[in-house]
């Protein structure tokens, strides 16, 4: 019986993802691309309010275009269920769209098992910033977490350059009425977001579900190490002050501090940007970016401390000087333990392989937790590829997700 | 007198490199920019002709635009001055052509002081590779180091892409007939160029005279190093490739390399490129660039071999795969001990410091070291910077090195 619901879920889930990544779906052939005010994304809201309507939801979208539907009369509790149905510019099928599945499969099993739990479906606008530059845009707004001026005038479409206000009246929102966006949390007794995990954690330990404890906060900066440029062949050695030398000391020290840190704690450079950049020129100058991150802010706050002294330390003892600029801070969100507590009993229920984890990528649910406790459960992405047309996942570890998620809230119920 | 006779050669130099900076020898007002087949060059060609001229040189261009002055008829053996007038394309006002300036000083005080010693200056074309992309492209034309289908089809204007020979045929010359060219070296029983150093041995040892005793050998190579994107954030250290690791220890082995090997080799990683290159994710391949060079042979093969082992077995140990593809290896050009040992005893009798040194960067002495006994001379430039606008060079530097090229002539003769 449980099995045979689970083999329905699947064929349900792939079947949404496999008509979301039709034509009409999607602006480009090679990839999924879709984001606020384009057809594309209109026509996948109508897919799913269609949906939602059918299974006698009240749906409705927020002043800039948020989709929210729920089966209780607005005003009244329910449990908040969703994720974000844009996508990359150069994406793939299940990124945010596979957590929309999911949650309106939840709403179905709701409806089949006549469990009448009262829920509200969330479909955040522009998670991924692909429209406007700007990631967790629908949440962010919903929170309160922008100011009229950025919508009005800083946040500007990528395309042609024009402001979010002017995109979203056309498209026939009100963002005059952008504040009233939150209201959508005002009834809400806890939030579940279902994603793809984005990395390889869930499918190199052989588990299915990954529940969320906690998604970790960043710290974003830049280093510039100052040296000087100088002839490659004619430059002895020992007349150099080669930035090269900083760059490799502080790659080095970054991954031991960040292992010896633990609990979670991971640092990357990502971008290395030499100057002058010519194979017979001794560097004058390098930048390179920091990516410190971590569910313990002070664990991954001391790595990003420890890495900028030993960078200046290293560029003294060579004779250069260094400059640090912060460009991004966020604290971790550690999520709520009674709904995790709830989805781990009904993991534990599923028979399924699951695992406790943190997030390391931002979510809505980072701005959803400041106002609703909130959870999120994982599923398994291919080798961990995300954000690429080669974006893969099973729908049946999306059932078996939508149905510890429904379990869970009937607990907390 | 020895002393007004090197004040009169600096106001000399001075004037001619003054005049060299005026807009009729420039195609921008910012910088130096001359290159081959411009009015800008056609001008300083002219400049060099009638200074020469006067002097009673018989002045003409090879088949391709390399100017050539003899103070004796063709075919009759002269000893051989000279340098390049063409500059980087955003150059300074002394790489180059104050070597000739230093060249045409010699053929001057060689007339004022009556000696009649047989003379032939050359103004190599194209050496700095800013009209057609091609480094020492005059003097690999002479000693035959290149082919008749690259002038005709590979070599190509940065400017507007058509052919070199194209562009030689319209500024009157015959490069049908460029194998003609080596002629020039026919009768030459040596070769000495000044130049500046473009780096800061002179200066920082400060010494004003540098005896090349030999022009180092390079490999230049490309690495790359794959490992394995993944999201920054949600990828714990464990789980990664990053190839940011196997760069760090590249670099900072290099260097250990270099210096263990000794004997002037050194060695350089100038170029850097991480993909994707993004602050939030791991790099998944990463290219840098080698450049490793020495006037032993064995010592900078040496570390070239050794770096490459390096690579291979910091990628292995860390999972990851690594290529290397030389693009270009030179052997280094042992300069000639009898010209080298002329200009010592020269700079020892002028009383003012000099060293003996080697040159790491390439020069058109490298070819024509090759069919001629060659030496060179450089004179210290501010803070060893060059190919800049920046570039500074002191024309008292470049009069002591023409008297002394001059009395080693003398010597030599």
């Amino acid at each position: 019986m449980i099995v045979s619901e689970r083999d329905r879920s699947t064929q349900r889930i792939a079947q949404d993802i496999e008509t979301l990544s039709g034509s009409a779906y999607t602006l480009s052939t090679d990839a999924i691309r879709r984001y606020a005010y384009t057809t594309a994304y209109r026509n996948t809201l109508d897919y799913f309010s269609r949906a939602l309507d059918r299974l006698g939801f009240e749906v409705y979208e927020d002043p800039v275009g948020t989709l929210v539907a729920r089966n209780v009369p607005r005003g009244e509790p329910a449990f908040g269920i969703g994720s974000h149905c844009d996508s990359n510019r150069n994406g793939g099928r299940y990124d945010g769209t596979l957590g929309v599945a999911t949650a309106l499969e939840v709403c179905r099993l709701n409806e089949e098992r006549g469990l009448g739990l009262p829920l509200q479906l969330i479909s955040f606008l522009e998670e991924e910033g692909s429209g406007f530059g700007q990631m967790l845009l629908g949440s962010r707004i919903m929170v309160q977490r922008v100011t009229e001026t950025e919508l009005k005038h800083s946040f500007r479409a990528i395309d042609d350059g024009r402001s979010f206000w002017e995109h979203a009246e056309e498209a026939g929102y009100e963002p005059a009425r952008w504040r009233d966006s939150v209201h959508a949390l005002d009834a809400l007794s806890g939030w579940i977001e279902m994603h793809i995990e984005q990395a390889r954690l869930l499918q190199d330990t052989g588990n299915r579900i990954g529940i969320v404890t906690a998604i970790a906060g960043y710290v974003h900066a830049d280093v510039v190490v100052r040296g000087r440029a100088d002839h490659a062949g004619a430059t002895p050695m020992a007349f150099r002050l080669d930035p090269g030398l900083v760059l490799a000391e502080c790659i080095l020290e970054l991954e031991r501090l960040a292992r010896a840190a633990g609990g979670g704690t991971v640092a990357t450079v990502g971008e290395i940007e030499v100057h002058p950049g010519l194979i017979n020129a001794v560097p004058g100058h390098i930048r390179f970016s920091l990516d410190v991150r971590g569910i313990d802010e002070t664990l991954f706050r001391g790595v990003a401390d420890d890495i900028a002294a030993f960078a200046g330390e290293s560029s003294r003892r060579r004779g250069m000087t260094v400059e640090i600029e912060e460009r991004q801070t966020l604290p971790p969100t550690p999520l709520d333990e009674r709904i995790v507590g709830a989805l781990t009993t009904a993991a534990e229920e599923s028979g399924e392989p699951f695992m406790l984890m943190h997030s390391g990528a931002a979510h809505d649910t980072m701005c959803v937790a400041g106002r609703v406790p909130s959870a999120m459960v994982f599923v398994p992405c291919k080798d961990g590829i995300s954000h690429s047309p080669d974006e893969d996942a099973d729908p049946a570890d999306a059932a078996l997700a939508a149905e510890i998620i429904l379990n869970a809230i009937a607990a907390l119920h």
